[in-house]
């Protein structure tokens, strides 16, 4: 018998999940937190774009973590560490870290411990929106083709605005930094034992449109334009990389004092590091015609179509790269800046519950009417990802009576959070991208069945739950399995090692058609707010909503 | 030594107040609660637009809190109930009871005790929005002059549509109403022993525009206008009444029960009821060219104009009478749907916090700094009574992120409140009546600095506080003072028994600039979402407001 490891990192934590190779079984798993800032991300509290976190943290929990899920594992006759044959692991991103000449984070290195832009600027972090507007602008003008596959918008979530916004703000942090390596290539690198940022083998998943890397043009932007922006940022470019892998390719292998810290044999495989959703969606069944969302914090949705199709530039989409799900797909991933969070938002933050609140408003939720409670709201709290790709937007809440619950609230935002996935559904599906089945990961999706069902009535498609409830670990344990040569492909590895749930929810139809009328309200919001509609007729939206509340109390 | 009684009628619960008539001094006063329903507000909870109380609660609650404010007035050395020489009442209204022939509220027999069309039907209840509706479109197309004097909007809160509801919906009950009495006419009519609905003195500051009364067409609507609404309602009329008195009038002599029961001298003068707000007016010092506020659960502000002078009807402004509120000026009165009722509904409705946390909030939010949440609401939880005059508006809550807290959303609610404020100051001044001077009367005014400074900051006013904090009580008791000849006019009574409170807000430069660019964004939405502008560019707004923040917090 042999076995994988999926290390997954994800905004608050880390998890690492031992596979068996041949049936996927999951024999060990184990999370552990980031010790440092509020759950892990460090805050600002004066300016509520700053998110950031402490790569020191990442090393730490990974050996915790890592021990973890092999001292259980130890527990299922037949595993032994030594028959791990290959790890994979996927990361938040795109999540930049500074690291010196010889790979280490300067995060870590006591001079730069306290400085905020030192430090690992996490997917959230939109503290760069100025350099975002300001890159888009630029290639709108003089490189059209960099930002036509990533919805004519690049996002202040990405590499180069963060870059370019840390050189902006504090020339010492940047000046400090040798080179920038992203959260999903430094994990497998520090692994292997790279000492030299050159040395990075670096994956296609978070280089596409994240850092603007496409074979098409020669790699990363060209300097001419990089100097548009700052020459500073042109010379950056010689010490970044030349070369992205899907995930065919190997990042290294496990150095010495690595496996001796983690107790696992030295010179095994390491994956190519990817985008936690990316291998989420390897671990959920991605194929042509499925659609993988993986509901956490945020959401991403995932979908893949065969490099020998056309796919045509998707606007509002914000990524379609080569590779980056599946080796000889094209990756397409659209999302939502924020869910989980909304709902974290609106139940911790404001509400002031603690988490076993969600349980008890669970049936209560699940029971009311659609558009009973006269509520619409946006699920911009943290900005629009997909389609607006607009970070300054915010969120909105609309018909609040005097009688209006918390778990109204609670429940408009979570129609919200289902009519923006609605938003993207159907814009990929107007593009050519045909969703045929939707499988949903993460552990919202597992937990909330009544979450479950509004997103099948709103959408008017089945749901089905991935069958892991650590679908990204397991992709990456996918993606190490065939790396080590246990599968012969990503499809027959799939089929070997992944599945989905019995339990299905199916699209009710009374709730459908009032939901058809809220997602137009919705979408009038959306369009009149985001920017769509110039000049948008807001005169019959409250009361168009107490006619549904009324359609519905009678 | 002469005293007066005045009694306040509000949403929740009734006050008496013992007052000197030489110099208005307080000596005791007295809140009782109403027994039934919510905090005394009968609801439905399938319809939140419902909100009906018991009369047989208005009777209970009277006789303890008169005999509670005797008792602590007899403290006082030098009083005696048998100075009491008057009594004056005011209530919230347009609030219609159905009566039976003997002026009995139909309500309080047993036969229709459970029935909430047989009670009395509170002003902010909105059930018959439909007919409010119908009766503003067939009185634009047959009866301008109806109701070009309220802001060419008849209001679901006043006397016809809510009879034409009841008749509408619960034939029953309507049919056992031998008439209909406003609240603030039918208290002195029962402290006067007035047995037949006919013989009600009613007042004009009910009976103006919220029953379509003035002498210039006659009184009440003709016959053949009611009988486009239905036949049942021009018959009604007759039950009704021809005419309508100001505060120079009186409502009767108090009768021996209620004497007995209240241990008052039997026959001493009861004034004309009238809006808890006009005689609220009175006891803050209404003056012309003085603004007074009255915030409570709602909010109404009133200012008078001399009778010899012109008043141009106001759009949107619900209500201008003559005599309605100082006999020979007219009445303008405007409003606020929601004001207190908004506070309370977030902190305790919605955030499950108890009565206690508003002080704890109160240094929080003055600490704050205007627009540096990011945040801008509409205070239309219960719809729009000035200005768009429509019920069927909800609130909104824009800006909000994954950071927003609990205060930063009370504070934002408060200055939607404060916008309201502002947007209805400002369109009385463009008809044409001055504002020179703000007093604020009500719990609110008095136990909220951080409210007031904000109100004054947005509105960029000078805000004064009335001296009392029974305003509503004590302009009842000026009013019965006059009445019993101990002040020769209301304008010498005023300068004799009402003040106002040394400490004044005055408006901060720095806030007014800022409050100037949120109240622009206010009125963006306001109309956008009102019906006012239906070509609305809202693609600014959310950034607008993120600028406004970053601005506020470097």
């Amino acid at each position: 018998m042999k076995f994988s490891l999926g290390i997954d990192y994800g905004t608050n934590s880390v998890r690492a999940l031992i596979v068996r190779c041949s049936d996927g079984a999951e024999l060990g798993s184990c999370t552990v937190g980031y010790p440092s800032g509020k759950e892990g991300v460090l805050l600002d509290p004066k300016d509520p774009h700053l998110a950031r976190q402490h790569p020191g943290d990442y090393l730490k929990s990974l050996e915790k973590c890592v021990v973890g899920a092999l001292a259980e594992a130890a527990k299922t006759r037949g595993f032994r560490a030594e028959a791990v044959v290959g790890i994979g692991v996927d990361t938040t991103g795109s999540s930049p870290i500074p690291v010196d000449a010889s790979n280490r984070a300067i995060g870590m290195l006591p001079k730069w411990r306290k400085n905020l832009n030192a430090q690992c600027w996490l997917w959230k972090d939109h503290t760069s929106w100025r350099e975002a507007a300001r890159i888009t602008e630029l290639a709108a003008q003089h490189r059209p083709h960099f930002i036509a596959k990533c919805g004519n918008t690049y996002s202040s979530e990405w590499f180069w605005s963060k870059i370019w916004h840390c050189l902006k703000t504090d020339r010492a942090a940047f000046g400090a930094a040798h080179s920038w390596v992203e959260l999903s290539d430094w994990i497998p690198s520090v692994l292997a034992g790279v000492g030299d940022p050159a040395d990075v083998r670096r994956g296609i998943c978070a280089a596409g449109h994240k850092a603007l890397f496409c074979d098409e043009w020669g790699g990363l932007p060209d300097k001419e334009f990089l100097a548009m922006l700052d020459p500073k940022l042109a010379a950056l470019r010689d010490r970044l990389y030349a070369d992205a892998h899907d995930a065919n390719g190997s990042a290294g292998a496990l150095c010495p004092a690595w496996a001796k810290r983690l107790g696992l044999p030295t010179g095994i495989p390491i994956a190519i590091g990817e985008m936690d959703v990316h291998y989420g969606a390897l671990g959920s069944g991605i194929a042509e015609g499925t659609l993988v969302k993986v509901i956490g914090t945020s959401t991403c949705d995932c979908a893949v179509v065969p490099v020998t199709k056309n796919v045509a530039d998707i606007p509002g989409i914000c990524g379609i790269v080569k590779g980056a799900i599946l080796p000889g797909f094209y990756g397409i991933e659209a999302g939502q800046s924020a869910v989980g969070d909304i709902f974290k938002w609106w139940i911790e933050t404001v509400c002031g519950g603690d988490a076993g609140v969600y349980g008890r408003l669970e049936k209560e939720v699940a029971a009311e009417l659609p558009g009973r409670s006269g509520l619409l709201a946006l699920d911009w709290n943290n900005g629009n990802r997909t389609i607006l790709v607009n970070p300054m937007l915010t969120g909105l809440v609309l018909g609040t009576t005097l009688q209006t619950t918390r778990a109204e609230i609670y429940r408009a935002l979570i129609e919200a959070t289902a009519f923006g996935a609605r938003a993207i559904i159907e814009r990929i599906e107007e593009y050519g991208v045909p969703v045929k089945r939707v499988v949903c990961a993460g552990g919202i999706a597992e937990k909330s069945p009544m979450l479950m069902q509004i997103y099948a009535d709103v959408t008017g498609r089945t749901m089905q739950v991935a069958g892991s409830s650590q679908a990204c670990a397991l992709g990456a344990a996918v993606s190490a399995s065939v790396l080590a040569g246990e599968h012969r492909d990503f499809p027959s590895a799939q089929r070997a090692m992944t599945s989905v749930k019995p339990l299905q929810y199916r699209p009710r139809p009374a709730a459908r058609k009032t939901y058809d009328k809220l997602y137009a309200l919705y979408m009038t919001l959306h369009d009149a707010f985001g920017g769509v509609n110039k000049a948008a007729d807001l005169s019959g939206t409250m009361r168009d909503l107490i006619e549904i509340r009324q359609s519905q109390t009678r």
